[in-house]
């Protein structure tokens, strides 16, 4: 029986004046309220680590803006029923009174959207976004804690968002005694559940401080427990070069706003100075490739959509350097493989990273580190364990040196590692999923900027580019590794060998005995004899096999 | 060797004063231009489809809006290397003057977002953003011509969007002869490519009209080939009625916004009539358990955020109804299982319709229908195929009768598929995937507010609430295919045995007539009654088999 009978009211005619009355401007915060689940808070268990996350993110951003190294406090504490009040604090630089309120009440308002330049936050969204579900689930505002120099008092602000206009609330604000130098401190409290393992708090701390180890964290959880990742170096990691658009990549739509823009009067100089990588020759030799409509001292403002296609096009076929490597710092190959050792135990270790390539003018960096083989020590409680001969490889992704924990099948990281024929390097594969095998692979890829599958940033976008670096690093490395591999199966062939020698050989020379009526000394010097023609024949000192084994001098 | 000494610049030391002028507002334009992957725009393939889809979408649903049988022209012309323009065209109620500009030229604006009513659009978004992505990869601005009645000339704006300031820039705008009564055009070019077969513009609208039996759409594809999807039926589904919160599910701070917000004098009236469900006896039976503070007289703009948690705790607990089930349309049992006969050739058809259901204060209806067993029809060209015994299921997903291709492995219908054990039905399943053999489910989402994983609504966020009752739609349609795969079992292994009856018995006759010296008429009566005997053995007459076939009587 059809139920549409049963449903719905009959139709009205509507005319277009009528219907007009309807529609209006959707806040920014609104849309976000209303798909939270793009931020991340679709679930309890993953709204607390999705709220810290936002606040560690951007407070080791604003410390290594102003070239402090990075001392985070994070405080988690239980108010009641499935309600926790969280914390952080960092020793950054502090804010200045006029963007307080916008910074923290405001979604869509930042510091790094505009500039080409790897930052961990890039949208402007996650910090305002966390107050805001703390918002929508407790009713309580944030409260904020801010000091800039030790000559100025700390100030505290009491702010919730207006989200019928995505502007902050001001509750409350002030001269706060705050004894420290400098710093900020949010708190906020939301709803959510605390939970430990996989996609936590810890976990997520940890992973940060593995790729951050110039990062100090102290983390307080619900319970009381006092946990702190402490710092691994004392020095910061270089400064991203910010950049201008690479001509290589760049879109007809984003070239026409900057050439609508620009306060230059020729196309010659908007070239040189709006783009990175091209000087008076390449802009020369660009603009005699156009038609003849564009010249060196044409007006960058009178162009029409035609010339600016057609400026694209030879910009497209101009030879010019790759990007600024400067724009874009990895973590670097040896720090990765001193990472990957604390956090793993294993028998071999590899690295690799890549030169920076472009995706649509953005520069990136992809750099792996693989560990494998079943170490020798006790695992250790927390770090990520070593998987058995069938169990899938596990991955650590890492984008601007943030931890990714979920989303992990729509990444082009998981694509990368999927689409990799492991097979080739030894490994088994079953199609269409990650190599089998005691391996732990980190790729991280750095960027001026990382498309994210989502808002809440928890997946690299697989772009062709991306996808194709990512699988050329992993490759890299499996070849290394295959030879590891073949390595150790041909030593555990002639160990297979040597234990078959050592079980059989004073059997035969027992046999030897009785036949050939031998004294015990002479069975001794047989059975010697025996194993080391035995071992001869494999090509080998008997003793080779020790030495072989617990080596680790495969890594790059 | 570690590469990080060769990149970036050392650190200069900067205070809060020197970021402070680093930060800045972020358009919701520039927002989605660079995270245009999150609207679909991530590949040459998909662009098209979505640009089309969105205009689609908008199209459908002015037209329903207004009370009108939707009938759709979409023109897809190919203008240069990879760049095509597209034109949908509806017989919608047009848009006045006033709103043309801002419809298709600003992001985040729309009439679908603030009303808790099912909608294919709801975003305000999708429109404008085709618009933009076309703007980006070509330069050129949309033309939009619009009429409202045959009483004012027809108008046509060309404009772009600023996305600095996320609003339309108009080129130009005036009256135009245009010879229809109302409806609206929009034109736009975009770089992209157009594919055919899965992820195609024809394979969206194919399934458009499946699950849209009144719309009517022409094709004009970039070859010139013209494709009609005729109407089926001449008569509008019901038009969801729209609704207000349901007391269940409401979230703290949105109650608080409503409270703050209200023009009620008493919180017992705001009860009654900005809550959907809540009646005068309702509302006094949640006041009488709050604490003391709440009382049916109590202002409610002075209630405090304890007060606030107090009443929706109350609320939570109150005996309620279901939410209105006329705010939600679903497709209906009937219409889906017509539906599904025309697209896929099977042996057995089931269909369900759920109750409404409820997730975060949004009510929300799941239906499936179910195609089982290969046809015995000649594949149709362009249809759903049916898969073989070892083909995975096919799943055809559907949000608001808008169909969903992209993004399978993160919906939450893919997810109930998977977790539903169909090896109970009879089906084979390795274990973490779809169900084996020729089966073709149709999955309907219907809901006033679908949360969808991305802003391209590809896929459905797997809530818990949704999840579980796709699962017990999927369940209650297993159950029934279950007899009907129990019986088709039965069957074959009675053909087998009448096969093997039919074999062996002339065979034995064979025998007999030789042993016992039978004429061929004795010989053949032997074999008849023979069989007679063994099938009369089995319980069934022997002509049965005829009749069981290529029956179709097992849907509900």
């Amino acid at each position: 029986m059809s139920l549409r009978a049963k449903r719905g009211s009959p139709r009205p005619r509507l005319g277009a004046e009528e219907l007009a009355t309807r529609a209006r401007n959707i806040s920014v915060s609104e849309f976000f309220l209303e798909n939270r689940h793009l931020l991340g808070y679709d679930a309890p268990g993953k709204a607390i680590l999705t709220a810290v996350k936002e606040a560690v993110d951007n407070a080791i951003d604003a410390c290594e803006e102003a070239g402090l190294l990075p001392a985070l406090r994070v405080e988690i504490e239980r108010r009641g029923d499935g309600v926790f009040r969280i914390a952080v604090e960092d020793n950054g630089p502090g804010i200045v009174d006029r963007q307080i309120a916008k910074i923290f009440g405001k979604l869509l308002y930042g510091s790094k959207f505009h500039k080409l330049g790897q930052s961990r936050g890039q949208q402007g969204l996650g910090i305002s976004a966390a107050g805001m579900y703390g918002q929508l689930t407790t009713g309580q505002p944030m409260r904020i804690l801010t000091r800039t120099s030790t000559r100025r008092p700390a100030r505290e602000l009491v702010l919730s968002i207006d989200t019928a206009h995505n502007r902050p609330k001001v509750h409350r604000e002030g001269a706060i005694d705050w004894a420290i130098k400098h710093g900020t401190r949010v708190e906020f409290e939301l709803e959510g559940r605390y939970q430990r393992g996989q996609h936590s708090v810890e976990e997520y701390l940890r992973l940060t401080a593995l790729a951050n180890p110039h990062v100090r964290i102290e983390l307080e959880d619900p319970d009381g427990n006092q946990i702190v990742y402490p710092r691994v170096v004392r020095k910061l990691p270089p400064a991203p070069r910010a950049m201008k658009p690479h001509p290589h990549g760049i879109e007809l739509g984003r070239l026409q706003a900057m050439l609508g823009a620009t306060t230059r009067r020729t196309l010659a100089t908007f070239l040189q100075h709006q783009l990175s990588r091209v000087g008076a020759k390449t802009a020369a030799d660009v603009l005699a490739t156009t038609g003849p409509r564009l010249r060196p001292e044409s007006d960058p403002h009178a162009l029409t959509a035609r010339d600016v296609a057609d400026l694209l096009r030879a910009l497209g076929q101009a030879h010019v350097s790759a990007p600024d490597p400067q724009s874009v710092v990895p973590i670097g190959q040896s720090a990765l493989l001193r990472a990957l050792r604390r956090e793993v135990d294993a028998q071999a270790f590899f690295a690799t990273t890549r030169r920076p390539a472009v995706y649509r003018g953005n520069p990136f960096v992809v750099e792996i580190a693989l560990a494998w083989g079943p170490g020798r020590g006790r695992p250790r409680a927390g770090r990520t364990p070593m998987g058995g001969a069938d169990s899938p490889a596990t991955v650590l992704r890492f984008a601007n040196r943030v931890p990714l924990l979920f989303s992990a099948s729509g990444c082009a990281i998981t694509k990368a590692m999927v689409e990799v024929d492991w097979r080739t390097y030894g490994l088994s594969q079953p199609s269409g999923a990650l190599p089998l095998g005691p391996l732990v692979v980190l790729v991280h890829v750095a960027s001026s900027w990382v498309p994210f599958t989502s808002e809440s940033k928890e997946a690299i976008a697989p772009y062709s580019e991306i996808l194709h670096e990512i699988k050329l690093a992993l490759q890299h490395c499996g070849r290394q590794l295959a030879a590891r591999i073949a390595a150790a199966k041909r030593r555990q062939r002639d160990l297979d060998q040597l234990h078959a020698i050592e079980r059989y050989v004073p059997h035969v020379a027992l046999a030897l005995q009785q036949l050939l009526d031998l004294s015990d000394a002479e069975r001794d010097r047989t059975v010697a004899d025996l194993e080391t023609i035995l071992l001869a024949t494999r090509g080998e000192p008997a003793h080779a096999h020790d030495s072989m084994l617990g080596e680790n001098r495969a890594h790059a």
